[in-house]
């Protein structure tokens, strides 16, 4: 896959236009071979093409608006685009009113000069982290089409856009793991921000606690540019943090429970080139990880706050549910306001701890996800297999959304073999921290 | 009663010394003819004569700390002070342990010089306007001691302490008028900070989204002095605020309701005095305040965060409890937690489009409670007067502790008349407006 980077400078130099680039684009999503009917739920083919043809324009008069200018993009279809419609990868919302006007972040897109190509397929209303989706189909994983593996989910439709060429960038949301866990067993890059650092106005929520927005990409560097252009922050300087000397955790509680084989090979193979590359690789124990069953013995934060999004809705049109979903969103319906007080509480004294106990580390370091992507059909089949499926597979990244931090999840296989995703990962607000090691750990797991 | 620049005026000139301030409201407190053994859950002689004293030693020497150096006052007992127990004023809490540490508000009293004389009474947990207290008595209002009337909630004992020169200053909390309405009733000068102004951390919770802790006093700028304190703020400039062409809005939905005769004529004489100090008195419909009933049909704030503080204790102390306490924490038991965000959420909404609807005024005013204070024996007699009585005397403050607001309280009836306050308030962060304001309000007001 190409990257910002070199995309930027390919059209800096006339090697190819923003046009060229959309069109092949829109071919690969059109291709009907290939993910694109299952990757988007609805195409903007003629307006892309508008677009592009507006950034050639501007580029030929010496306009760069950024350095994603000219490039295509995908946008989850959780973001409002004025007078589109937002389904949420739901059935139930096809006959909703079209948003209004742009959320933000699709205004600080449009602004920076990219591309959007389409509005992709996730898990409906973003509840699940496998991509499965019984309304528009599931995009199958890049790695092993023959078998039919998920993508991941809930931002699944924005990682395949990337990984078959449909969109050089997808733009998801990530409220237990969603960008990061599609990116990790699609072998992209995916990164979580802080939440605060990006607005989430017009974008329909899951969790208002936990929903943050990010990229998925080619590479560390493609994510810091992305994160940039959706905080409306200056374009990152590109000063790399060094790994010698970089002091990371490894925690040894709960992250690496369930792993299997390929994935604790691959995991150990990474630490140990982090480690060839200087970095002090400390095995620590976390017992504040261990502590969440617990504080979530009465519901979640994601539960109870997609319950009072969606009580209304689920009364009148529950029927046209993915029943999984509904039944996850269900889960809250008996919590209390006191047992959610509780929470809010008790999440804040647990972020204290966990600030203090990782205050010595530069980042965390864990398996993204414990397991390579199953098969769709194994998931589809059973309602036990995608509940420990699902549970396993959000248990990591959602600890970082609980500690309200920042993580990177970058590919750490070999190239050819089952995507792995390494998570890399820091407190509230250590986002340009973990965005410049994270580009020091690609180097250091290049081939 | 003395303001704290008389006072510290008094102090510097030599005319009086804190030993013998501290004396004089020890000898109060403690006159069996007096309320000092309903004001007070505990008064801490000994300890307020040595800080007295050091408080002498220093100024003899050079040293004055603060506008509050050497000055008794009294702090609401709700409030951790190292070595003693919080039992906001109720039986349950009697033997739990004493505080580890002091709340940084009352550090910050000590660092600034003042002198703590004591714990006052208060309603029980702080969850009622009027101040009764079956546990530890009801301090009877200075206005009418013959026939026994309340002196306001929840902050009774602090209002008390002050009107009968037990403390030069009371240090109370406001969550839904719990400064300003016992400010009102016993005709002082009561201030409601900006919640986020003022630290909590160290006192009891009621409600942590409406909790905030300001001053009974004297005089509004006593109140200046004494909140720059609680604030860590530098003392206030004293810069005036002119009443001349001041646009002061008077609102005319829901806050005029239920005005008793001695309240509505004493409220018209003063904004006729305001008027005449120049000030443009514009009487504006806010739709706004007439919906919140609406927005609480299914709970309050207060409720539910009490509710999750208390439900343990409740469970196994409930018969400790005032009834009429526990039944109004208890309403708040089937709120669920769709309910709760759900408010959460419309409080948001509704403070953008107060906000907008109040930016052309420099301040609301109305009265802070439409009643005059009623007798202790009829409320604590009937459930229902209890609960008719309780409504009403909370409705105009916590308009403004919703709006996450500043407000004052001050007196505006004319003296020996029954006391009636004028509330003045502003949204959030408007409080040295409010305060400078208030100055100029009061100067207007007197007589």
């Amino acid at each position: 896959m190409p990257t910002v980077t070199a995309l930027a400078a390919d059209l800096a130099a006339g090697r190819t236009t923003s046009l060229q680039l959309t069109e092949a684009a829109l071919a690969r999503a059109q291709d009907p071979a290939g993910e694109g009917a299952r990757v988007f739920t609805r195409l903007d083919a003629d307006r892309a093409r508008a677009a592009a043809q507006a950034s050639d324009t501007l580029r030929a008069a010496g306009i760069v608006r950024s350095p994603l200018e000219g490039l295509p993009i995908s946008v989850k279809d959780l973001f409002d685009v004025a007078g589109q419609v937002t389904t949420a990868g739901s059935a139930v919302l096809k006959g909703a009113a079209p948003a209004a006007r742009n959320a933000p972040v699709i205004d600080r897109l449009i602004a920076a000069g990219a591309v959007i190509v389409g509005r992709t397929n996730m898990t409906e209303f973003a509840f699940s982290g496998l991509g499965l989706n019984p309304h528009y189909g599931t995009p199958k994983n890049p790695w092993d089409r023959t078998t039919g593996r998920i993508p991941g989910g809930s931002s699944s439709g924005a990682a395949v856009s990337v990984s078959d060429g449909m969109a050089v960038l997808g733009i998801g949301s990530d409220t237990g793991g969603s960008v990061r866990i599609p990116s990790a067993l699609c072998g992209l890059t995916g990164f979580k921000p802080t939440q605060r650092r990006v607005p989430n106005d017009g974008v329909l929520p899951l969790s208002t606690s936990l929903d943050s927005l990010g990229p998925l990409a080619a590479s560390v560097r493609c994510c810091a540019l992305v994160d940039a252009v959706l905080a409306g922050s200056p374009a990152p300087s590109g000063a790399e943090r060094p790994l010698r000397h970089a002091r990371l955790a490894v925690p040894q509680t709960v992250v690496l429970d369930g792993m299997d084989a390929t994935v604790a090979a691959t995991f150990e193979r990474a630490l140990q080139r982090l480690a060839d590359a200087g970095a002090h690789v400390i095995r620590v124990d976390i017992p504040e990880f261990a502590e969440l069953p617990a504080l979530h013995a009465r519901g979640t934060l994601a539960a109870a706050e997609a319950w009072a999004w969606h009580r209304a809705l689920l009364s009148e049109r529950g029927d046209g549910y993915d029943p999984r979903v509904a039944s996850r969103i269900r889960g809250a319906q008996a919590m209390g306001a006191a047992d959610y007080i509780d929470l809010l509480h008790a999440r804040r004294r647990w972020i204290a701890r966990m600030e203090a106990r990782i205050a010595a580390f530069d980042a965390l370091v864990m398996p993204t996800v414990p397991v390579v992507a199953p098969p769709i059909a194994e998931l589809q089949a059973s309602d036990d297999a995608y509940t420990a499926a699902n549970g396993l597979i959000l248990r990591n990244p959602t600890l970082i959304n609980f500690l309200d931090g920042c993580a990177l999840s970058l590919p750490c296989h070999a190239r050819g073999q089952a995507p792995v995703g390494l998570m890399l990962a820091g407190p509230a607000m250590a986002d340009a921290r973990i965005l410049a090691l994270g580009e020091a750990v690609e180097a250091a797991l290049a081939d």
